[in-house]
């Protein structure tokens, strides 16, 4: 089932609402534009995983699309109330140890009116044990822009999590249609970007030294929230950290390479372009464990 | 008011609903991934303008998200309905000569459904008279992508009119919050791309020819349709035509520069940059009246 909460000043604790009846009006911008927000994250026994980050870059997002929305202390009381009623219902268990999709959504509202649209929603999170242990094939897909597109055009909106993600879900599409499981994007200078829904991460061992590497984000990229997440509990484990610019050649080099996401947390990449790559299942099993720890 | 008709099955003219109260479900892949197409095409004295135009581009749009939308004579039938709705709730002398904007919009659906969701709908359409007789500023913003994305990553979208217009929203925000009223693209390759809600159109005579040119579609932008109706009409009044690729300082030679699209027809622009560019109210009346036949 998918729990509902919009966010809603009448209502301190956040306004439950039917999720199988239509909820929005067809002239909202959030469908009319994609002119909107969003965010994804964890809830495991329905505590959110790391909700700091998630409303640090939705508020970061906010400020890239000039949108106002609802205060951090709004967001912390839908998100409770909504984990609260997915709770009562009962479908937490729905996959293994209880985890649920928390979904932040904010659009500019309906056409001509001064308040955003804005709501939380739970329902069971997917369950992809599968993929994080045997991994996925991956394309590699030119996104169009090059690594200083962001920097001169800020109404590109990239480093937004914007809900215009028709590109995203194409690419991903052409991946699925190619014998592939998911796409990195690289930009038109040749560097390597990000998936359509994950953050880049390779580990390689040079000399005794264990470095984690994820491309840099003044290349127009999401801040990854799980590779952040990731990257923090690794330094305490006594990795080494890099940030790019990166190139294929790059992935291909590595000791491993990992899409990070909220939800599927870290998945590994085996092939590239049909390509095999290095894959460690110890390695996997200890980075997945890292990742899975962040709070 | 606004009318509202849903394309379904169950109703050949299609479901007539209600548009003020919600009628979209909150995991609608039109909003949560901007995972979806629209037309927006005008109406005069419910008759509406090159509805086959608008319905070959949609069709057209719908082949590159991979979208299987209801038959032509569906949209023809609901787009009848809502227009016959709006004459009879009286709205359509809301701007002179009863204009109305006719949308069509379909989505990929209800996440995990397998039908669309796709829908017309009727407003009064914005009096635009106003910038069609003075003419607008536009500031020039680049696009991020060079004129050869959209030969060789068909996963970009360009040339589809999708939902996913964060971006468009995004880039009108920043030319108006610097002194401009609208804005036109070029490539990082500093090609005139286009408007982001219009197709760029300039005039030139050179020793005694009259020609109107357009940028090339190939660049990956959208297919005009009143820049194609214009074009038309005024070839069979005289004129050359021509098509790019032309770069700024083409626009800074015109002997005149037009925005065009289907609810403001054709606005003059004044000036590029604060630079001011040639204008003929005479040759603007010319081509607004080419431009205002087209069916």
């Amino acid at each position: 089932m998918t729990v509902l909460v919009f966010l809603d000043t009448a209502f301190p604790d956040g306004r439950p609402a039917d999720a199988g009846v239509p909820q929005l009006m067809i002239n909202d911008l959030g469908v009319t534009r994609g002119d909107g927000i969003f965010e994804s994250l964890l809830a495991v026994d329905s505590v959110p995983r790391k909700p700091h980050a998630h409303l640090d870059r939705l508020a970061s997002s906010a400020q890239q699309l000039e949108l106002d929305i609802p205060p951090r202390a709004s967001w912390e009381r839908a998100i409770a109330t909504a984990l609260r009623l997915h709770a009562d219902a009962g479908d937490h268990g729905a996959v293994p140890g209880g985890r649920a999709a928390v979904k932040l959504v904010v659009t500019r509202g309906v056409e001509g009116a001064a308040a955003p649209t804005a709501w939380v929603q739970v329902t069971a999170a997917a369950d992809a044990a599968d993929q994080r242990t045997k991994g996925i094939k991956v394309l590699l897909l030119d996104r169009g822009y090059d690594s200083l597109a962001a920097a001169r055009a800020p109404w590109l909106l990239l480093g937004a999590k914007t809900l215009s993600y028709a590109v995203n879900m194409a690419a991903l599409r052409y991946a699925r249609q190619n014998g592939a499981d998911d796409a990195i994007f690289t930009s038109s200078d040749g560097k390597v970007l990000e998936g359509p829904t994950s953050t880049v991460v390779l580990a390689r061992e040079r000399g005794g030294v264990r470095t984690l590497v994820t491309p840099e984000r003044k290349s127009g990229i999401l801040a990854g929230t799980t590779q952040d997440a990731l990257f923090r509990a690794a330094e305490a484990a006594g990795w080494e950290l890099g940030y790019g610019p990166l190139v294929p050649e790059d992935l291909f080099a590595a000791d491993g390479v990992w899409l990070a996401s909220s939800i599927r947390l870290l998945v590994p990449v085996r092939s590239i372009d049909g390509r095999e790559l290095a894959f460690s299942a110890d390695l996997n099993a200890e980075l997945a464990g890292l990742a899975d720890t962040a709070l």
